[in-house]
């Protein structure tokens, strides 16, 4: 549905609707309902995958994993909830004349979730933020990414197919279609919505955080607004690896045309021979790459913009390209260097460019390398190209790190986000709104829930997950002890 | 000390080195620290509560009490670190060649804590919010309360003998005296500090939140800013209880002169022969108590001053009162009584009167009653003087009230707030700025971490709370599975 501007306040009171339900649900019927849901995905044919492949330019491999990944998720987040682990219950038992106290999470109230335009299933309508919303126990409201519409609304279907076969209202979840910024905002300011959920530009993020701490009623409003996510790059490992790594990094510079959150957009070492030869594998691979069509035009235009931008840049030098493509929306890929001391007098290089964009700054020496750390900004991820006798070496630079990150790699690649447990995708501003949380992974579901006591309160008029009995037999914290007694 | 504006950047430098330094303490050294500076406070004899008598004019007794609250909450928010709840550790090991990934809580940064007066040792310097932010891992500046800087002076040499005497920098603790508001606002915008604990007026509170929000980096700001803690009193309790509620409900409103978060300073019921019978129980109980002083001559100002205003309001009359004293700064107990009508017209007798001041609401029906639920403001708590019978008959309140509040109370009043797991002291907007956390019991201690993920990090590198040996026996979840193994 297109809505109107009235029809805005009718969609959030419907969410409100669904979100009582939703609070009645226990875990065991949250966690029904997700695998529902994901089986009516993963029931979605061809239909789906070529029109995500039309509207987005993402290769027919890619979206098929992509919707193994999606579903995947569904599943997991299901099962996380059908544990309890995010119910969080505890329980204080009048012992010795004292109160009885119970507590458990409950879902915050209906939520918002922008669609994201590079991850048209998982980290869109379907995806990560509508799961673990729906998860914790929330109604869900979608703003649908205007690139991919008709992705959107088959998603959409998707999920409502599963509500109605599950049994649940339709209420918990809307989907609402408009290219006006107007519609969002209204969205994120009515007193019904709860909190938010986005992923994209720092610039988008960043009005809708402010947008969510000027309502009268502040309310969270998580944004993942992007990464150069640095890879520093240290002697020792260097020195036998140069090779490898020039494959590895640029493979992930310009994997999907750089169009990831956790793309590797700034590579950092210690000028000199070594960094020289990696240079010139870096260059020679990087010329071996194609151009790739990007998500949509506007994302295209943005790129050759801000490359521009940065070329132009004095003390910017080239160091190589892709290969080129002049047709509309494609991507040349391409890696720029620059001397430590032309960034930290210009930090706008150290800004996101999307797409396979990469620079390689060269640190005249260990201290310059970490006062480039500590001008980080915040990041979704740092990856230490090092090895063990680096580690030792350069102490401080990795005691450094651990305040302006999320995640933490040594060796590998940041892209390639896993849907895990121990994932964190997410870091200090301005990579997200708040580093408490992570939009990836089983986790992301404690962004929208709130602790609720009960004192005194009979055991028949508990919410299931706090009675006597347990009768959901999910873990608790009772009398300080872990037990399902 | 007082600082002079240009200290201000040296004591959050400070805080920042301390900080650092607690990042490398694993759970069992924290929960040592914590356990240590328990002592100290436990050891400070009566010159601790003469001072503080003297400052805020609150009795021995309940001083006494107080202080061994504060040092319970430091011994058992450390035994709760030295679990590793908060630590959080969950590993997805190297199955089947994916990546290993490990991710703990940390500490999020240098803990700004803003003194309460109302509690001046377990809401205060050494109170809970500093306790918990050094459970957490954080570095901690308090600004003390201007109206009782020596009680926190003594306060703040306790926990720095604690401190020098664990063998920890006397950085990780600083005690910031000032009247200046100007000085807060420094404090809170200082880029190193990262998050904010507050307990006091909406003003202030909402102040602090504001400038944490405009900051070009916004940081959690956490204020507990009151609540008017309704009581509803349904009619089937009401049959056999109004004398033992009268009694109930007023020593709870008048408690410590009304100078608690959780007084309940809203009293609704059906109007009606048992409400009239109840109201004249409640005159009569309120007439026995004597005027007490209140913490400062401020807050005895401030409760005159409204008072007279909710009095003045058309549709406001006095119910009773309790006995007058014209000594300065001592604060006269009053019952007014108002229809629900009234209420609902001028909401603004739904606002917080700190003080013994109580509002007795008449509805003329339950559905008054459910729309008065509804016009409600986050709260605290709420509380039902109801039996079994009330709550099936009146379903639809118990319903509303969950999105209302943190603490939902069956009989009982919510004065009386038990530091236990089990325990929310946290609200919707407007009683906190958010709601997900609670200020009192371990999970306080949630406030202040984030977590960081390490992918592929070798075992000798990783935190102790994540490394393969276990070395600290801490429960985690390993590959989906709780262990200690």
């Amino acid at each position: 549905m297109i809505p109107s501007e009235n029809e805005i306040d009718v969609v959030v009171k419907r969410a409100e609707a669904g979100f009582q339900f939703l609070q009645q649900c226990n875990v065991i019927e949250r966690a029904k309902l997700m695998h529902t849901i994901a089986d009516e995905i993963e029931a979605m044919g061809t239909v789906l995958i070529e029109t995500a492949h039309l509207e987005t330019a993402l290769p027919v491999g890619r979206l098929e994993g992509e919707k193994v990944r999606t579903v995947n998720q569904w599943r997991m987040y299901g099962d996380a909830v059908r544990t309890g682990l995010y119910t969080e219950a505890r329980i204080d038992q009048n012992l010795g004349g004292q109160i009885d106290l119970r507590k458990y999470n409950s879902g915050i109230g209906p939520v918002l979730v922008f669609g994201a335009s590079n991850f048209p299933f998982a980290f869109s309508t379907a995806g990560g933020d509508t799961a673990s919303a729906l998860g914790a126990g929330c109604a869900v409201i979608v703003k649908a990414h205007p690139a991919h519409v008709r992705t959107s609304q088959l998603m959409a279907d998707a999920i409502h197919r599963g509500i109605s076969s599950y049994g649940a209202p339709a209420e918990i979840f809307s989907h609402v279609v408009s290219d006006s910024f107007e519609i969002g905002q209204q969205l994120v300011k009515h007193p019904l919505v709860k909190a938010v959920a986005f992923t994209g530009s720092f610039a988008g993020g960043k009005a809708l955080f402010d947008l969510g701490q000027s309502r009268p009623d502040p309310i969270p409003v998580f944004a993942e607004m992007g990464s150069i996510n640095p890879v520093f790059v240290l002697p020792d490992y260097l020195k036998n690896n140069a090779e490898t790594f020039a494959k590895q990094y640029i493979g992930s510079l310009t994997l999907g045309q750089g169009q990831f959150c956790t793309n590797p957009g700034v590579l950092i070492g210690l000028s000199g021979e070594r960094f020289d030869t990696l240079k010139a594998y870096l260059g020679a691979e990087i010329q071996t790459i194609s151009a790739g069509k990007m998500l949509h035009q506007g994302i295209a235009d943005h790129y050759i913009r801000l490359k521009n931008e940065r070329v132009e840049c004095d003390g910017v030098r080239i160091l190589a390209q892709g290969k080129a493509n002049v047709e509309e929306g494609f991507a040349q890929a391409i890696l720029v260097e620059a001397d430590a001391a032309c960034v930290l007098t210009n930090p706008e290089l150290l800004e996101e460019v999307f797409g396979p964009f990469g620079l390689v700054i060269s640190c005249a020496d260990r201290h310059e390398m970490e006062v480039l750390m500590s001008r980080l900004a915040g990041q979704i991820s740092l990856t230490f190209a090092a090895t063990e006798g680096d580690m030792r070496e350069y102490q401080e630079l990795f005691t450094l790190a651990q305040n302006k990150c999320g995640r933490l790699l040594f060796q590998g690649m940041p892209t390639g986000v896993e849907v895990k447990y121990a994932m964190q995708h997410g870091g200090p501003f301005p990579a997200t709104t708040d580093p408490r949380f992570t939009s990836v992974g089983p986790d992301a579901i404690k962004r929208f829930i709130r602790p609720i006591s009960f004192q005194n309160w009979p055991d028949e008029f508990l919410p299931k997950e706090l009675q006597n009995g347990n009768p959901l037999q999910i873990e608790r914290l009772v009398n300080q002890q872990w037990t399902k007694d």
